[in-house]
């Protein structure tokens, strides 16, 4: 099942979606090799795409980021957040109401660029003022204070909860990882009994977003675009459910030792594995 | 919250998404009025198409049982099912390959219209051979020994498992209910340890199609449209997920007695609530 | 289903096992009445134990805390707490190893009372050297830094995980709530993929305990006790699994308005109801 | 971990309490060993219960079946069935009322043994009349026909479900394995929304009740017993909880390949491991 080297099965799409950490960098900085890849799909002609479960920060941030890697070509409007769908849902259905978040005070501008009302959970005065409760991040805030004040304003609130991001854990450094705030959620909706709305991989909405957003220029079809991760639950899933081709690699959350086991555990398979996409 | 009458409602928008079990149809036939609230909408020019988790029949045959109760003017291809979201996976991602199902033989066209083969899983005589296995309809297999065959296939094949209706359940007569495919595809998920693919409501791939699909000849934003539906926790959740208003009826699933304190119960908020479409 | 007063039904018991909060005592002190009932039964000559699900105290702790709002009769030896269920555990088990724990320092005693050493989860400076982990209580420590530390320490180290209160929220004051231990601990199972070790209700082992311990002086049978709790997850469905006639009250986290409805729902079924012990 | 031979580790204790499917017999018989294993620990006064999750047949036929396979020293009072757990709680908790059951003739005699009536679900005529449900075996009836009666019974009856045996599958020939009581039971929880009463390990009941048993002539600390099984999340872990020392045997359910990572996966971790008890 191992593919080698990535570049000669990238060229084969018309475009490729890259998932952002694990794959296209880590928190030694750049993956190794992989400004180069870019690089030459750039000389190609494919065109690219990043859709990352990384709410924390807005696609302007994130490309300021690449662009300190090396990533230099790396566009603002290449990047799909799942912030974004969250966002797009505050705007369609909030509508310019209070939200009430979890989060850094950098993480509520999707809030704000909604046109809604954002205010720390910590500093929420009156709960039946809230409209509806975001999680975008799982820094800037005391957990036990806030997320024991999240389920009393639920248990009296029937609000939208939206989650911006499903992952539950995340790597920091020296192969050490954090709950992310897909964990958080996780526990409230168990303690809480209700259903949030997760946003990103492997819900489909941001490849639709992406596939949508390159026709308004090109025209291809799902055959013409690969998927690379590294995670078999979330970027994998997403593309083998949207209908495109995917591709595995190893240089993030799913390691040589032990994906082909993981791949027979969980079921669900990549059409292709590559180590990295050097 | 309850506003009267569904038409003015449904006036104020472009489009509806009706979902059709507990929406425009029951065990007894149409639903009191039904026929006359979709004449009334043709006539005012709104566009209306049915997103149904319905993968038993096509949407031909769908379309021939809603002109048998007097919904003379749906037309085939305003009807769009959880199947024809696993068929196009079949499509993009089997190509060709042999299909094991679950199902009657009528629903195992879904896979033959895909290009792939399809073989009862009764008939299953090679493990190694099967591509993929789909789980499309509750009737027409012995669920002792094919569901205890596929669970055996699951072990040693690691192929994608398609569920194409992510319901657990469906209305039979009489006020009873029988385990959906949904239903026996969540079991065989807990026994073997893995995750399916599931396709219908609430995932958004449905109301992706069906946007899309007007658009080719209108050009509606998601807030001229409403989804009209009897269940919160796929018609709504969906809906509200996607972005547009939604409306939740009390004709079926949801009961007038019990609305109030269920969307309390799972936090799935709809904009609006009707006892019926009449 | 209702029976009043609880005092006659209790007569025809010759044990009462007795949840704590919500049934004893809640946020604003004594249940009402519930004092002249427990010393109705004393001078009746039933035999009566008290099984909590409260772990961050010891059984001398409780009785210190009963006598101070007027149950002056509560014994430390009638009172069997979860915490006791975990402390045998280690004992048993862990015998004399260095358990992290997550918790107040007080609530530590039950490691160094089983024979072992106990270290704060921010004092853990070797995760090597960890023997067990153990979820004590919701206080005490930073649960951003703490709870990842625990993620990480889990990720390296295949040790038996304790959590000494299966319970997921508590009641705070002003009809509000906390997220308890067990809700903590089960964000971390879901995260890390991992089963711990859960003691307290509904798990037989308290009942077990209790009865093994009645029996040391007295010859009771099953039919004999009665068990008397506020919530049908943990107390009801514990009795009824152990087997004892079981006695929901109304006077804590299962209300009078909703009581019928909850049986129906969960078909946890308790053997009658009282609105409180008085 | 590994320790060879079992029987220089079970001479160590007093008592062995073994798992039967996968430690004492599998498919083709008599684990080879075994016998001669089990006669030596009864030649060296060790002694002896069996705790199965098998409960499609009485002890007495279990021991008939044991017998056939060479273990002639093994009596129906050594042997604890999960289904005797459940018969208990019919008795204590039903007492006399009309038991509806999914499972073959055979399996009922658990109800009448309890002093209930047993109906089989497809000739249950009146819900109103059914006082608990009760799962015994995955055989014996029609699973589409009979499981859809259960679940509407269960919509309209807040009575009592039992399930006689957790475990999800079982092994049957040629490496093949089949969905168990367990499995169903599962499917049905999920679609209707209930907790179910399970009978069996991991649950500690078996164990006191094996433990009691045989302090009714000796006097055995838990110090002095071992539990011997082939699978973690029934056997070590209920083991584990009780509070002895387990052994995991790598004849059965966790092979030889896999156990290392099994453990470190799931966090179940057994004091000790053996290729098999021969």
């Amino acid at each position: 099942m191992l593919h080698l080297p990535f570049l000669n099965l990238a060229r084969q799409f018309r475009a490729i979606f890259f998932d952002s950490y694990g794959v296209l960098r880590d928190s030694g900085g750049a993956i190794a090799g992989g400004v180069e890849t870019v690089e030459a799909l750039r000389t190609d002609g494919v065109l690219i795409r990043v859709l990352t479960n990384d709410a924390s920060r807005s696609r302007g941030q994130q490309a300021e980021k690449f662009r300190s890697l090396g990533y230099t070509s790396i566009r603002p409007d290449e990047i799909i957040t799942s912030g974004m769908m969250a966002r797009q849902f505050l705007q369609d259905k909030v509508a310019g109401g209070l939200v009430a978040y979890l989060g850094t005070a950098a993480s509520a501008r999707y809030i704000t660029d909604a046109g809604c009302s954002a205010v720390a959970m910590s500093e929420v005065t009156d709960f039946t003022k809230v409209d509806a409760v975001a999680f975008l991040d799982d820094e800037g805030f005391e957990w036990a204070r806030d997320l024991n004040t999240t389920v009393n304003l639920l248990r009296i609130r029937s609000v939208p909860v939206l989650v911006a991001n499903t992952d539950k854990l995340y790597p920091t450094r020296y192969g050490r990882v954090a709950v992310a705030t897909g964990g958080l959620a996780k526990m409230l909706e168990e303690v809480v009994g209700r259903r949030f709305l997760h946003f990103g991989k492997p819900d489909t909405q941001m490849f639709h977003h992406a596939f949508e957003d390159l026709n308004l220029q090109d025209s291809l079809a799902k055959r013409d675009i690969l998927m690379v991760g590294d995670t078999l639950g979330t970027d994998i899933l997403g593309g083998n459910k949207f209908g495109i081709r995917t591709c595995l690699v190893l240089s993030g959350n799913t390691s040589l030792l032990e994906y082909q086991a993981e791949i027979q555990r969980v079921g669900i398979v990549p059409d292709f594995v590559v180590e990295s996409i050097a």
